[in-house]
């Protein structure tokens, strides 16, 4: 059986959450491949900080070169977080004919056009399903089964820190601040909340989906953005007696050429089926000019979720090797 | 520009569709996939029946021979619905060395071993996104994006008529004979609507998903199957009372090598991600043992929603083109 040689940039959740799926589930992957994945190297910068699981020491290495440039390796996962040096690294890993695969939607918005002409040149594959909605399929679907479609609408509930507080302050009758303390201490929130609750983080997620659909790169900070830190319990309040409820919505549409995108609080009727969608959950709604209106509901973030979109893309790039 | 060149088995609801995409969103296939697509003739074997498009004649034949045998097809289209002559259609069309998309769950849920070996044997893809909740990419995210979960559980609304008249029967408080006729009147529900209000039809798709998630073929008849012919208004108002939902499921788990199956009349929480799914949509809820809980929602049927899906297939063999 081929072997698929794998380097890991990053040993954080994702890149545990990707080890163990590898490790756990490699007997069913050779079975439904037939080709077998080897992590080979792994870049670790702190060695001290608690991990989610423990790897083979050998592996482990601070040294990136020894993944970018080593010529055992074909394929780079990325999945450090943030725009630098992770953008370099996979820029690096392209140019050295490695197929890259990234997590980092950060990274992957701030530098789409360049990340994908890098690929392009080097005729190397770079797929990156777990950027956006964490476990849900939403890009291989669309760049795969649903691509005889024009895209006409995307709507989606794309972080789940927001999402969450949205269905506590919902659910409970509290206020904002008590409950994105309560979600800190839970650690559905970071202690730097900035960029999930002024939607910045859903604003780098539908630059990459707005770029995959439609075929148009729009950068994150040109995305009209508004975030859900002064949405009040009046707010709430008011929304439920219109039987509607309020949800940090991206979307992006096209009509006649033009284009229409922002990521913002949106008051939707109870009907909706993103209305449906609670706690730490996402969802994407895609309208499509030939299949309609599709949902693809799931979990957007979490080691294993995010490491099984991670897993996804490699194992697509391992079936090319038969 | 490499052509593929298709050959279509049937041109009623589903072949029309199909036709549609692959004219109008020709030159955006073009573009994504670098192949052009090109339907080089149709095996339509009732010319006076009324047709959602009509196809240029000079590409239309009632001889089955002119597509699975004919040297300048690389990929057949099989389209008629029924298992037989469908499935003879499939097999000797791969038997001529030809790729085979289906959209016809009967003929696969029935021959699904048959058709899966002799495609193998032949060294040739075969593929049915189709055939299970017609315009929703479920089956190509079971076997590419998912595919590093083992799958735990399968739960799904894969009848759209069955959907619709549950949904009217509980909005509209009237009893399942009523709602049938006006489901027929509307061409929501067909003349003789055994195969759908009685559950074989949703047996049918049961069968293939459980086929793709488990690697276990069971025969629609060997599956456990309950329609929804016996509901009563009564019922529904019970099960409202509760604040629950009857929804008839196709479900499918296993749990320590043991399988467990069944086409039944479920009552579900309102709170469920199923529940919501009103009308004639379709959906399917998927446990894998790293992503969690994911579903998939959208349009079960329809000539537009359906083609998608075939396109899709399409689409995923001609890339392998270049």
């Amino acid at each position: 059986m081929k072997t698929a040689n794998i380097g890991l940039l990053g040993f954080g959740n994702v890149g545990g959450g990707t080890y163990k799926i590898l490790t756990d589930n490699k007997k069913l992957i050779e079975n439904r491949i037939g080709v077998s994945p080897k992590i080979v190297k792994i870049l670790q910068r702190n060695r001290n900080k608690k991990r989610l699981v423990d790897a083979n020491p050998n592996l482990l290495t601070e040294d990136p070169d020894d993944i970018i440039n080593n010529p055992d390796i074909d394929i780079v996962v990325e999945m450090l977080g943030g725009i630098e040096p992770a953008t370099s690294f996979m820029l690096q890993s392209m140019k050295h004919k490695k197929h890259v695969v990234s997590a980092n939607k950060a990274a992957i918005a701030a530098n789409y056009e360049l990340l994908m002409s890098t690929a392009k040149e080097n005729n190397v594959e770079f797929l990156f399903e777990a950027s956006v909605a964490g476990g849900i399929p939403v890009l291989t679907a669309m760049t795969n089964a649903l691509e005889a479609n024009n895209f006409v609408e995307i709507m989606g509930i794309l972080n789940g820190t927001t999402n969450y507080i949205l269905t506590k302050m919902t659910e409970e009758g509290l206020p904002y601040e008590e409950v994105l303390k309560d979600a800190q201490a839970k650690g559905f929130a970071e202690a730097d909340p900035t960029a999930d609750v002024e939607g910045i983080d859903a604003a780098n997620k539908l630059s990459i989906l707005m770029a995959l659909a439609f075929n148009k790169y729009v950068a994150p900070s040109d995305i009209p953005t508004t975030g859900i830190s002064k949405i009040t319990s009046e707010d709430i309040k008011a929304a439920s007696e219109q039987n509607k409820k309020i949800k940090l919505i991206g979307s992006a549409s096209v009509k006649n050429g033009k284009f229409d995108y922002s990521v913002k609080p949106v008051l939707l009727d109870a009907s909706h089926p993103l209305a449906g969608v609670s706690n730490e959950f996402n969802a994407v709604y895609i309208t499509g000019d030939m299949v309609g209106e599709l949902m693809f509901y799931g979990k957007g973030a979490g080691p294993l979720p995010t490491g099984s979109a991670v897993c996804g893309d490699i194992l697509s790039i391992m079936k090319k090797y038969k």
